[in-house]
Parts: C-alpha cells; structure tokens; sequence
C-alpha cells in the first residue's frame, strides 16, 4: 500500500492511497480520513454511486468536519476494478465505474468484478493491517448505487457494520432498469442469484434475525426516484419484517452531492451514536 | 442571465447561472447561493485561484452549511473570460483560468481579459438587477491568485466591500514569478502600472485612509508559500501604514481546498460580523 497524497483537513489526515488489489487483479484507489483523535476511532465506510470514483465523495461531500468533531475514521473507496486490462462497457451504468458490489460469475466480468469480496474482506484486512482503526466497531453508508451496496453489504454482515446508511439508494436492484441491466451481465440469467445482493429480498427472506438500524434519506426532487430507487419497497420490506428503517423523504433535493452535504453530518451522528 | 441548474443545499438554493458578459465579450458562468432567508441577505463575493472555475469552490470549499446559517449570499465567478474567439496561453498559469483580475492593456488580451471591471462593475449590476442582494452590504474573499483579487479589489473599493479575506494569497504580484509572468502580459513593460493591481503596494500607497478588516489565513505546508505567496510582505506593509490585519499561519496545512474547507467557517463568521 502507498500514500499518494496526505492533506490536513480539519486537524486530522486525509489520505490518498494506492494498492494492489489480489481480489480484483488490478490497482485500486481509495481515500482514508484519520481524525485529530487518531487512527485507533471507528471506521466508517463510503461507497460511491455510479460513474465515481474515490475522489467524488471525498472532495465534495463536506464529511470531514463532522467526522473530526466525532473522532470517526471514513474510508471511501473506489467503485470498480479499473485498468487497461480490466473490461469496460461503453455505458456509463455497466464496467469500470458500475461494479455494483457483486461478485461477477459471468465472462468477461468474473476475473476482475467481484466488489463484494473487495469491500468485505480485502479493504477490511488493508484497513487493519495499515491504518488499524477500530475494526470492532464499524458502520457503512453510501449513496446510489452505493447506497444499494451499503444497505446489500450492511444486512449480509451484521457482525461488522452496526449501522447502515444511504443516500437515495438503489433498494430494489431486481425490479429496476439499472439493476437487471448490472445483474444480467454480472451474475447472468437465473434471477435466483440476483436475490442475495438485493436489499428487498434481504429484509423479506429474514427469518426473525435481529438487524442493526438503518437511515436513509431520499430528495423528492431527484431525478431517478420513481425509475430507479423507488424507497417505498424498502419501506414496505421493512414493516413486513419489523425492520427498524428511519426513511427520511427530503422536500426539494436532487440525487447531488449538495444533497448528500446537506445531510451527512446527520448521518455521521447516527453512526457515532451506534458505534459508542 | 440563464440559470442553467438551481438546487436545493442545506436549505436555500444553489444557482449555476450563464450570462453574456459585455465587458469580457464571451458568455461567462458563476454560481450564486441564496440562503434559506432569501435574496435580500448581505453578498459575499468568492474569488477563485489559478486553472479555476466557478466550480471548484462551488463544490469542493463546503461553504453552504454556514452561509445558510448566517444568511449569507454568496457569488462565484469564473477566473477568466473563456471560449474559443478568447486569447489563451499553453502554460496553466497565463490566459483562460488566469485572469488575474486586472484590466489588460496589452495586445492580445486587452479585448477580453478586463476582469477588474467584470468584478467591480459588471458582476454588480447583474447580481442587483437578478438575485437582488442586499448590495450595502458586501465583503469579498478568495484563495490564491483569487486571494490577490480580494485584497486587491476590496482596498481599492472600500465602499463596496465592508470587510476581506483571503487563503493563501499573492500578496505582492509585482515581486514574484506568478504576477510578474502575468503582470508583464496583460499590463506591458511599465512596473507603474503593476503597483495599481499589487495589495503590498496599495496599502504602501495608503495616506492614513480608514481600510476596512483584513483576515487572511496561510498554511505553513503550502508549496508555494515561499516562492509565490510571501505573507510577511503583506504584513510588513500592514504593520508600516496601521492596517488591521489578522494573519493565521496554519501549521500543516497545503494550498488545496481541504485546507480551505477547514477554515471557511471562520472567514463566513468573520464576514457575517461586519456585515450585520
């Protein structure tokens, strides 16, 4: 692992960090904000939406100052495997930039796609074996598509992540156009295994496990809302299995990043109060 | 004026705004905050540094939390006149995203590059003919070679502009690289005609006229602070003609906007002081 770039923000340390990855066979990038209280605070993890990079959320979100004020570590990592070598689409919803959070099985997608692993068990054991913050203790957030993989990856892992969060989520990949276009080429025809990375399905196919709390906020003004991330069906999967969902619809805002910074000091709070 | 985009951020509204600006003869772009107290609130002109456009402090200085919790309007403009009939320079630091913020005499730039008069003029009468700030009260502020702008506009227009701040300014144009390499393009030969657009030199030319509040911060891991930026100067010249100025040399911090981010609070709070 190397650090590219380490910036003073907000009395702590933002770093720009490039490694090789083993999982999805190529460099990757991501960005670790160490707060004035140290590397050894909790650890939040960012996943970004479609067509980010590490650099999106870590640039323009205005997370730092809160996660200074509460002594939280944020890792923002990089939304797909990338490279010359890695394959792409010429859309902007599919390849390099859309990588989903699946583990790809079909060709030309399985070598280097498999994000899933990448988040749950590569950068978990790059985090504790560099930057060591407290890895017992940890939430996820994310928005859009990483919204999807915050909430997808939060309810598979309830050991790791106590708290899950999003930002207009994708909550039904399955059922809608960005989703089925992902899962078809990622995970191929057989719907069945499209079920274990859909957050609805998730909640429904609970047999009575206790799940950690989750917020999500969604703009009434965001483009994608009836087409693409529909929070009404995580509303419904939730009450159907008593899952504790705070959905907060916010009057007026977009899918942007001035939504997002609107919001994220709330967010910060709710992890940091459930990972006391 | 066509506002291109407008989005709702931590209350009030985010415009992206497109006009054809008849002092830079091409169509400029600017974004413009209103707060969640509406238009009527108090301006506070943003300047940007070297290769910027409206976008970068827009997006990345996270300024709108606490100018929608003061009640603060704040305008970014481009740094430069731009498009394809506009001169431009191959190096970064001369022509299109280098204004400068002088008045070119020069061939070829004289015809475009008059952003003294775009700020203090133009910029006026199109903010207080569309948004309808409270135009009596108004301070600026900017970073870099838009910190240089600030200082250097609000001194020379101190019925405009009640109070002024900077990030890491170019204090002194006239005496390094930067400002010499544009000075002597857009100006000629003339070092005369230099000390009109040079903050050390305006405050050396003072004779006891009352100048409004000055706070400027500066990291001291800033790799241009020896070289280009040089504060000292600045508060030499302050300390030689009485002027108030607060100066903040930041342990740590670089020329980016993280560090920028780190700070803005105080230089709104300082701002939203002396425009109450």
């Amino acid at each position: 692992m190397e650090i590219i770039k380490a910036q003073k923000c907000f009395g702590g340390t933002l770093n720009y960090v490039e490694h090789e990855s083993k999982t999805l066979k190529c460099k990757m990038r991501l960005s670790v904000y160490i707060p004035p209280k140290g590397n050894s605070c909790p650890m939040v993890t960012w996943l970004s939406g479609l067509t980010c990079t590490e650099e999106n959320f870590t640039s323009k979100a205005g997370a730092y100052r809160k996660a200074s004020e509460l002594g939280l570590v944020i890792v923002a990592p990089d939304t797909s495997p990338r490279g010359e070598g890695v394959p792409d689409d010429d859309s902007y919803d599919l390849g390099q930039g859309a990588g989903f959070y699946v583990n790809a099985t079909e060709e030309p997608w399985s070598k280097h796609f498999q994000m899933y692993s990448y988040i749950t068990e590569e950068l978990q054991e790059l985090m504790a074996s560099t930057f060591q913050p407290d890895m017992n203790r940890q939430a996820i957030m994310g928005h859009s598509m990483g919204g999807h993989g915050a909430i997808m990856i939060g309810l598979k892992n309830p050991s790791l992540f106590k708290s899950i969060s999003a930002f207009s989520p994708i909550v039904s990949p399955m059922t809608v156009p960005w989703g089925q276009k992902a899962f078809q080429a990622y995970l191929g025809s057989d719907q069945n295994s499209w079920k274990d990375y859909d957050s609805c399905e998730l909640i429904l196919s609970l047999g009575g496990e206790k799940t950690v709390p989750l917020l999500v906020d969604q703009g009434c003004a965001d483009d994608f809302l009836e087409k693409e991330l529909q929070p009404h069906k995580l509303q419904e999967a939730c009450k159907n299995k008593k899952v504790s969902l705070q959905l907060r619809m916010q009057e007026g805002y977009d899918h942007s990043y001035y939504f997002i910074s609107t919001f994220i000091d709330d967010h910060l709070e709710f992890h940091a109060q459930h990972l006391k």
